[in-house]
């Protein structure tokens, strides 16, 4: 008996998408957390219920294969199931099928419970994990981790202040935000060009509103290898907030 | 006979919403925009049939009283009419209203047809304004100007770069995002312990990818009137991008 999985539809506006009108990765994120909220209320457990026990869920990784992704106007179905966990860690997938039930995006997380006084993780307590009848294992999948900036890496760079506007109903700053920043250190004319394969993000350590970060980023010029951007999120301090990887396929024209 | 109305309903999601879980100025005036938007594809006069004509509608100014702005997983109603016209001018107003059927939000803005080429404002074809049974009219209703920003006033000042997501599918910077860089020039403190009574916000040039914005801000202290700031933004050659005006209230507390 699998882990129960919850389902909703989407209709894709125009201000979740790009200038290409495709949605944008920061929307995609907040669209599957969004159907996994629904689904953890619908089982009882919302995020009111988990913070009455002074806890919060907290995604330290995301890894997305992507076929394509959809663009505005687009009626999209978001799927989740939390597969599996253990003591720490629960592994919860999410996949957005298209209207006509193709597959456009599967996507695998690590979640951890954190305590909300000590910012510290803390063993996932039963009673918030059970009724989404995931399987109980000795080890959640291994995600990869993104591939490291290096000193040899030519960089692009960008900074950003932390916004009033990006910071949520939970008094952090929205992972989502992290997409966007990441992704426009990368010129227009390259963003323009080139489909998204694939994501790679963790997410290390939080930023505060008003600080400043940098987003830095490289493309691996490997002509034998597929295109691939590096990048992470810097903060004041020299401390990492974000490392990510992200897949890319040259868009041929089409008539 | 009054101009048709269009009425749709929408959820507001937490990614629409702020740490007040409050819906955020600029998600709201993309919600109003998506609902005009379905409104004139209904009525075969779409964005595409404008585009075939070699030309685009541009808003130039939203002036909005504010009842109370809705929370996140409220369902609220958008209503859009487009009041009437003249020769280059059209008037279209917005309702927000809550499940109980109350007034939250009540919009008056003002649209042009610019010529994508030219980037000149044209006469208002007859053939995409007919659909909506508009009043034409000598002249539209007059909306306040913005109050201006003087040398006299002591600024609150922040500096954007335009983002590759700040562009939309027009290829141009999406309106909503000068909501975000007006607001954002305000402190937190600030912005949290008050409400929104009133907007008014005028469009007067536009903004370029990857340019500097500055978004200048002060707050009006006269104390035997309401609580008003006034807000602009300049372009890097000292151009002004927008005039804004915001009105508030006080949050007191309730148990």
């Amino acid at each position: 008996m699998g882990a129960s999985t919850f389902s909703e539809q989407h209709q894709i506006t125009f201000y979740e998408a790009d200038v290409t009108n495709t949605v944008t990765p920061a929307m995609l994120v907040n669209m599957i957390i969004l159907a996994s909220e629904h689904q953890t209320t619908a089982l009882g457990v919302g995020s009111d219920v988990v913070a009455k026990q002074g806890l919060g869920w907290v995604v330290t990784q995301y890894k997305m294969d992507i076929t394509r992704l959809p663009k505005a106007d687009e009626t999209i179905t978001l799927t989740t199931r939390a597969t599996c966990y253990n003591r720490y860690f629960a592994f919860r997938e999410f996949w957005v099928h298209d209207s006509d039930g193709k597959e456009c995006v599967h996507v695998e997380s690590i979640w951890v419970t954190m305590d909300h006084e000590t910012r510290k993780i803390v063993t996932i307590p039963a009673n918030i994990i059970e009724p989404f009848e995931s399987e109980k294992v000795k080890m959640i999948p291994r995600l990869a981790r993104p591939k490291k900036l290096t000193d040899r890496d030519q960089l692009l760079s960008k900074k950003y202040r932390v916004r009033y506007f990006d910071i949520d109903g939970n008094g952090h700053v929205n992972n989502a935000r992290y997409f966007d920043w990441l992704l426009d250190a990368l010129p227009m004319s390259f963003l323009t060009r080139h489909d998204l394969t694939g994501i790679n993000i963790r997410f290390e350590n939080e930023v505060q509103y008003h600080h400043m970060v940098t987003s830095e980023a490289t493309l691996l010029t490997d002509i034998n290898e597929p295109i691939v951007t590096k990048h992470h999120i810097v903060t004041e301090d020299g401390g990492i907030a974000t490392e990510a990887e992200f897949h890319w396929r040259p868009i041929t024209n089409q008539q």
